[in-house]
């Protein structure tokens, strides 16, 4: 059995909290003979901050590079409100995007049953949800330049971003978005602002022309983002896959992420092009929830979407879609035992800490 | 008594229909005696090209910079989808937003009681609702230059937006948000991206240093963009007033317009800076719906989100808002009697159409 190679990196916040029961789900799967790890840990975020004066370090990045699989728990928090802009947390995190060019970003928003009382959205409007988000990831507005500040004098200042987008970037994310389609219930939705922006044009134009191109079997629509983040709250079940780009993708895939009522539980994954000689591609999994700050070190935050991003990698990387799917099915297991972290507890269900939720995640396996 | 010089520019879709009943609750108060209009009419968006190959005619534009306000319909639809870019529908309505200077765009979010059940959401999270989203409206991506096209030849283009911002235009929509905080339950949360935009980190050194020295009274909390978008759908009571860029204040205001079911219920104003001298200021005020272009001509389309934008110009243009209070207890009334249009009927309510809704707002009246 192949080895996978895994860099682990924890992060801030709740992220080594959560990270730790990876480990222990990684170090049953490996001593079942179910899978085989290599793993290695360093430092991503405040925390590298902190101890190189870098949000990741070049040795840290080298080892990204080296990995079959990055796992990432979350960056950030309050601590480094004012370390330099270069220096902040997000910027290891943007860095490991942008230098291992993962593109695609996929954001499942999958309402549990189970939870979906814990949703702010009545049970009929989110009860067996199941939404893909494609995000790009190392395009736009999070890294076109200029990017900058100008002081302009008498107090003034100028702030500068700038969204470009190129049409392979486009075409090769909605590639991926049609491809996944056709696994599922085969319709994608293209969102963007082509009303106001010119990237938005673009966008459209691309994907319109890649689907008579090479996906007609695919049903397309189109949706601009103002009116989808609607749509997204009033009758999220009419949307199958939805592509977008990387700053509506951030804000679109949160609102999903959060109408499951299950953010805890979801995980996500940003993968890089496949190599045509060895069909490898870099990939980093990481939870849809953040830092979260406020409870960590408490051991209460949720460890599912942190294990469930270890079974997403088993899915997408490692061609162990059999493992996966235990883990997915230990994890329902869990749930339907009424076990629940403080995030989605129940009238009726026993609230648990993160350690007793990974133990039991074992135990279910 | 002045006589109010308005300017209604129906638009698209279901535009002119629920102009129509503006008119008529327009000629019931003239008649009244409780206010005074000379109504003027115009074209602007698709109609508008369609009448002069421009999405607003200059004349068009002359009239809004002469009235004291601008009623707006909707613009756009299906029918102008491939008209120019510089044409498009939208055009005039960004138009007349820059030209007259309206950066500061206030868009109520209120969630009736009797409409509460309409929502997607569970009725205690939007009971009661009333958040008010102040949208940074002349600036930002929508406007910035570069914002581009280039062809870079072997079948690939590169698009090109800009985001852009200076210290004046963040302060004086910051300095509206605070003063509306004031006459209401004093809380302001501000929203961008700093952890990936530069100007999200001017946004929010502007914010902040503006409210340490002129708004310390005022509560004031940051939040990005993506959190805030989930937390509008986790818990929208935490909020009073919330201010954002042009952007996102576009997909945020949606969202909050949305969570409370109302949608069809809710108008907004649009407003320039008052002239020193006479106090006067460019006003535009319309309906956060767009122009449903799948309902128009049925006569079956709200009208009250329409009528409601004649209430707001009585209210912050003309200094009547005793009239404004006197419509909006009618539309009240209205819905307390149970006559609903399609949109938001609901078990027991009675469905009327556009013009009744109308005539049943004037008989309240
Ligand atoms: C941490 C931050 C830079 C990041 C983003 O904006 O992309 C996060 O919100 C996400 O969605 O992964
Ligand atoms: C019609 C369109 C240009 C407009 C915008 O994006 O600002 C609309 O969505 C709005 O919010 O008023």
């Amino acid at each position: 059995m192949a080895t996978h190679k895994l860099l682990l990196l924890a992060g801030d916040g709740i992220g080594p909290e959560v990270m730790a029961e990876v480990k222990r789900v990684a170090a049953w799967l490996d001593q079942a003979g179910l899978a085989s790890f290599a793993i290695e840990e360093d430092l991503v975020g405040g925390c590298a901050y902190d101890a190189h004066g870098a949000a990741i370090s070049e040795d840290a990045m080298a080892r990204a590079k080296a990995a079959d699989a990055v796992l990432l728990g979350a960056v950030g928090g309050p601590k480094w409100a004012s370390v330099p802009y270069e220096a902040r947390p997000e910027a290891g995190l943007l860095r490991l995007r942008k230098d291992l060019q993962l593109f695609a970003n996929l954001r499942p928003a999958i309402c549990y049953p189970a939870l979906a009382d814990a949703s702010s959205l009545k049970r009929e409007v989110v009860e067996g949800l199941d939404i893909l988000i494609v995000r790009e990831l190392t395009g736009g507005v999070y890294f076109g330049e200029p990017k900058t500040i100008i002081d302009l004098g008498n107090g003034q200042k100028r702030a500068i971003d700038t969204q470009v987008y190129d049409t392979y970037e486009i075409e090769r994310i909605a590639a991926v978005a049609f491809e996944l389609a056709r696994t599922r219930r085969n319709k994608v939705t293209s969102s963007e602002k082509h009303n106001v922006m010119k990237s938005g044009v673009l966008w459209k134009d691309v994907v319109t022309a890649l689907h008579e191109r090479a996906y007609k079997d695919v049903e397309l629509e189109h949706n601009l983002a103002d009116s989808l983040a609607m749509q997204l709250v009033r009758w999220p079940k009419q949307y199958d896959v939805i592509v977008t780009d990387n700053l509506f993708g951030d804000i679109l895939s949160d609102i999903a992420a959060m109408l499951t009522g299950s953010l805890g539980m979801l995980p996500s994954a940003s993968l890089g092009a496949a190599d045509p000689a060895t069909g490898k591609r870099a990939a980093l999994y990481e939870p849809v929830h953040g830092s979260a700050p406020d409870i960590a070190g408490k051991g209460i935050a949720n460890p599912i979407a942190m294990i469930g991003s270890l079974a997403m990698a088993l899915r997408y990387s490692f061609n162990q879609g059999d493992v996966a799917d235990r883990i997915d099915q230990a994890i329902a297991g869990v749930l339907a035992s009424g076990k629940r972290t403080g995030d989605i507890a129940g009238p009726g269900t026993q609230t648990i800490g993160t350690q007793d939720m990974g133990k039991a995640i074992v135990a279910e396996l």
